[in-house]
């Protein structure tokens, strides 16, 4: 009896790390994950997940109107797939999510999805959404704030500002994006941008990241 | 550091059971725990929380305008509350989730919330969703659909029959609610009838639920 | 594919109250549990397990020299046995930890124990000991010190005073037994006594509970 | 108030994968680990984890008789230490243990420790058997045995045979260890060697593990 397993989490948190992680550890014991990406932003769109602590695996992309059920048994025809990883889940449609939980019930393949909870507006993600009614696990992927709380909330920092309007997903943009406790997002403070990771404000307009996990 | 709690389940996992247990423990220590309980219908707001396995308590009732950062601050100034237990939490308004992060972030007193999460048509009751997007730790309590598997699904049931459309929240129907694994809810399979809690489709029409978790 | 699962906790966190709800839960949709519990003392061997926050239920007592695969197979043979709950899982002896291991690989029924994991001299019990190596799930029931930090440990108390040496399982004497934060059993402080529950230490003499936890 | 974590697993589970990506995350902002390891044997003890998915990090050794408080004391002095990461924590002694929950419960910092539970004789570690008395929290890394089920238990492989006894730390041996549902362990059945990752048996000789977890 496999399940679909939702692993959420603020930004940075490690995700992706995560996600290859299970990946390796499948192929070590022989068996064969099937690792899927949605394409937000065609810039970004190179097939692959990437995680910011090093390490990346290529992955299989899929549109918005892409049917994974058809994707999964195209390949489960190729050979055998074991589980089934989804990085960025938070991007998934409502039929996405569908479609996974009929791989995870008509073929007894696990499916583990990885993605944010919250939007930069403490909204859910139409993928979070759905994620959170469908899933078998709820885990979460813990990570801290910079007052070294738990981390549960997302904000958006453009310019140094933090904003709290605007388009969910915003493509192309100069934004970045920091894990705050309720506490410091309810108060607006972002901590010291010092402690930020160098180069990463700066780095994003050369690689525009559509509003995109960029773990 | 007190933290925001959500512990969710399908119908009939135990959550009341659960709530009166961490309240006795609480007692049992020499802290006082303030259990509140939303008043969804008046036929039913009778200031307790019940446990269909046994044991009840007196709880405070709050309405749909209720502030429950006032309500707390009244009781604490008349003897120190040491946490905060809610039932019924699905049926909150957004505004009563985030009085109560104000509890836990303001006060330093944890605070613990039981409800279901997903209805009967399997959106999120307004409560859930914002617990969701609000809560420091997000917690299942598990219980079993009727074929063994996990559920995480709920299904309403009227006279006999699977029923997917109408109100979110019934009240004075003789409806009753039935916990589903996905794979039964999905098939709209309710199990043997038979297997039931003696009484209970007859018992509602006597005390209408209003739609809420009869546990 | 059953589990075995280990539930533990220190004393007074409410392991036999959830006990009772599983077992409730399970029997509300038609299915059977089989409860378990070791006979420790004569005295106490009243084949039932007690939740002090209330309710109680009957209960198979176990030797220690019984063999609880042929005692499941006895009663899987009267009607299907759908899950086995173990209480008081710390006064198990190693055989009866794997005999509960081949319950659920061999029958694929989901065998749940409860009990300490910790003794008042901060060693593991037989039973804990084994569980820990062989259960498939280790979950902690969490309960709090006086102090409000999460408990971890458990102390006996006699005449009022913390003891740290003597035998781990008493039988007949007028202990009584406080769950602690790690710093307060380190420092071996007890908290008020007038917080404890009115009448516990009074009442022990009267029902000897051989060391038990009188959950 | 900061915990004692203990993250154990199997082998191979990525525990050392996991402990460099909080590093990772608490580096980004702007905070300081401590990152700890055994020295068991001369050979491997080059101050450096390594995760077998990839990424290494250096790592302060530390002796059988080294003290972990002044360890951290001295550290602390020269910077602030935000957090401990303690990999390979089944090779811990008991003192060391305690040591450890001296930081936390003096220092108010948190500690992780990375470790096996269950050695290939299915007995705990040292290390093992007091984290599981002294932490504050019990977390599972979980990974596959080669049948798919969920792995428990640790198998030691000498040629290709699985052997059940010996020391329990090998130093300078050529044997290697697979991760087993309890199932498999108990019937002895290792998989297809085929399945396993190519070179690892070849490669122990050339670099002798010392019973370490090799991740």
């Amino acid at each position: 009896m496999a399940q679909l397993y939702y692993r959420y989490s603020t930004m940075n948190a490690g995700k992706t790390l995560e996600l290859i992680k299970v990946a390796y550890n499948y192929e070590e014991r022989g068996k064969r994950p099937l690792i899927l990406s949605p394409r937000v932003d065609d810039r970004y769109g190179r097939g692959k997940v990437v995680s910011k602590a090093g390490l990346d695996r290529s992955a299989m992309p899929f549109e918005e109107d892409s049917n994974l059920l058809d994707l999964f048994m195209a390949e489960n025809d190729v050979a055998a797939v074991d589980c089934v990883l989804v990085d960025e889940g938070q991007f998934m449609k409502k039929h996405h999510v569908i479609e996974l939980t009929e791989i995870v019930d008509g073929f007894d393949v696990p499916v583990m999805v990885y993605g944010l909870k919250n939007d930069f507006k403490n909204d859910l993600f139409e993928g979070s959404h759905y994620l959170l009614l469908y899933a078998d696990k709820i885990e979460e992927i813990k990570t801290i704030c910079w007052c070294g709380r738990k981390a549960t909330m997302v904000a958006r920092v453009i310019d140094g500002n933090f904003v709290r309007k605007g388009e969910q997903i915003m493509v192309g943009g100069n934004e970045m994006y920091v894990s705050l406790c309720r506490k410091h997002y309810k108060d607006g403070m972002i901590g010291d941008a010092a402690t930020w990771p160098a180069g990463r404000a700066a780095q994003v307009p050369d690689e525009p990241s559509a509003g995109k996990d960029p773990e």
